[in-house]
């Protein structure tokens, strides 16, 4: 098992990065072989103050980066040398199983959307996001952002990609599949969900429990929470300034540390034909760590086999 | 001035109504004549138990009630005699000045729209809430459900129509006018906001400064934030939920006390011709006494003038 692992992207690489391969290797009994895409004279001593075996990590040099504010395919087409090209490049290839990174989230998402592409029959991947519920629980909610305008098919779809990650690598059984609406009675909504509706209703891949409401979200109601990418957008937008606003008022509850989302890794991009992690800009060790972590078990599950075989 | 009140409305009608009363005359120096719709023997003896003086009350016989959950237009058609159906025709008839009701929403905003009807000019009227902002300053959020469907004029009708209320109502100085959007650079969002945008921009009744996201709501970068009913409707109900679950996880904090929208009173349906409030059904005592409060404010400040002048 092979992972690509963008040493450059983020606001605090590649320091935190490789602090993050250290507590992978640290907690993990069988930890994967990583290819590190970065600048490799920046790169190699570090990894050795840090202590990384050599026998897990491969540097591969890549001395351009693309950084955080660049316009996404123009940096991607003129910086083939960038950590984030060659990171594709790997995964495209074959050298690698999945790729991470924690930097310029456009150009990962032109990376996957046009180097890796869409598993077939998928009409637009999304991403998504963990929410946790105020039951200890965890649910999924997408998609949070790609998809600004969404045809009902879209929000269909979504529900089967969610619903197949919140099963293998959430562990949830059977998940229960919701749509975001305004009302609980099927026909309530925009005209976006009221036709969508019918469409989640009879998918037969997924367990459709109808309509939730905003005051459902962190409530343990469903397990995978199906909207277009601008709700979804500030709904998750929102959840992080709950984290924010309750560190910054010193108001300490274990529910509200679950808000933080680095705990959570990095937000993988479902929908195209291999695993690839997006991770925020200011991810540290921590994040780094469970995007690795992430990477592997969506390998080891073989979920894009799974997404491939439902959507074929 | 003369404000009409339902005292059927709410899950803890009519006591809770009553109780709303007393408190209002007990708090406020110059109290408005109240016309109370409903069934005047429950009424009677209520207002007698309460002290309510009857030198500024006059109950209006209502024999008929609204359920919560009945069909709206049917309901408002069929039961001319309900206490929703005689406050509207005290108010279309220019017997009172504002009609308040905690009863079937629906009902309400048919009753708004169609027997006071909207502004001249106003295309679509509105309903808004009142967001705490983690500074102590207050927000206004609109729409919040009324309208899940929007054209982009819609928003910047939503934009005027929120920056006098806020500007009248709230004592806010030249509001600050935004956009809820999933990026902060004009151009981006969905194809409604990328629309809005050079409108509000262009409105010369506000002060637009541009898109808010998701992680701003909760603070203090602006004052009007306005969005189409469908995402609003879920900030709002996520908003309500969050007093919910800190209350029950007994997360002590008056930053989260001032979640418990019933400080608020309830909801004018901004753009329609004359003052129309909506209570939240579990309406109690404070809910009402500020919704009368609430009224109150709108008459005294001719907020419906200015609204009119605005547009005309």
């Amino acid at each position: 098992m092979n992972i690509g692992l963008d040493m450059m992207g983020g606001d605090f690489a590649p320091l935190e990065a490789v602090k993050g391969i250290q507590q992978y290797v640290n907690e993990v009994s069988s930890p994967a072989f990583l290819f590190l895409t970065g600048d490799e004279n920046t790169l190699n001593p570090l990894l050795r103050e840090y202590n990384i075996p050599s026998s897990i990590v491969k540097v591969v040099h890549a001395p351009q980066v693309i950084g955080m504010h660049e316009h996404p395919t123009k940096a991607l087409k003129e910086k083939q040398q960038s950590s984030i090209a060659v990171g594709f490049h790997l995964l495209a290839t074959g050298k690698t199983d999945a790729f991470i990174s924690a930097g310029n989230t456009g150009a990962m998402m032109v990376g996957a959307l046009y180097s890796i592409k869409a598993i077939e029959g998928v009409l637009r991947p999304t991403i998504s996001t963990i929410i946790p519920k105020e039951n200890g629980g965890t649910g999924l909610l997408l998609d949070v952002g790609l998809n600004a305008d969404c045809k009902p098919e879209n929000l269909n779809q979504f529900a089967t990609l969610g619903s197949l990650y919140a099963s293998h690598i959430l562990g949830i059984e059977n998940p229960r599949v919701s749509l975001i609406n305004i009302g609980e009675e099927e026909g309530k909504g925009n005209i976006l969900v009221q036709a969508a509706y019918p469409l989640l209703k009879e998918n037969k891949q997924i367990n459709f429990v109808g309509n939730i409401e905003g005051r459902d979200i962190f409530l343990d109601k469903t397990d995978v929470m199906v909207c277009e990418g601008f709700t979804g957008n500030i709904i998750l937008k929102l959840a992080e300034s709950l984290f924010e606003i309750t560190k910054q008022k010193q108001i300490k509850h274990e529910y509200f540390d679950r808000f933080n989302f680095e705990n959570y890794g990095g937000t993988p991009v479902l929908g195209v034909a291999k695993p690839v992690i997006i991770g925020h800009g200011i991810s540290h060790a921590k994040a780094f760590k469970n995007m690795i972590i992430l990477a592997q078990k969506m390998i080891g599950t073989d979920l894009l086999g799974k997404m491939k075989t439902s959507f074929a």
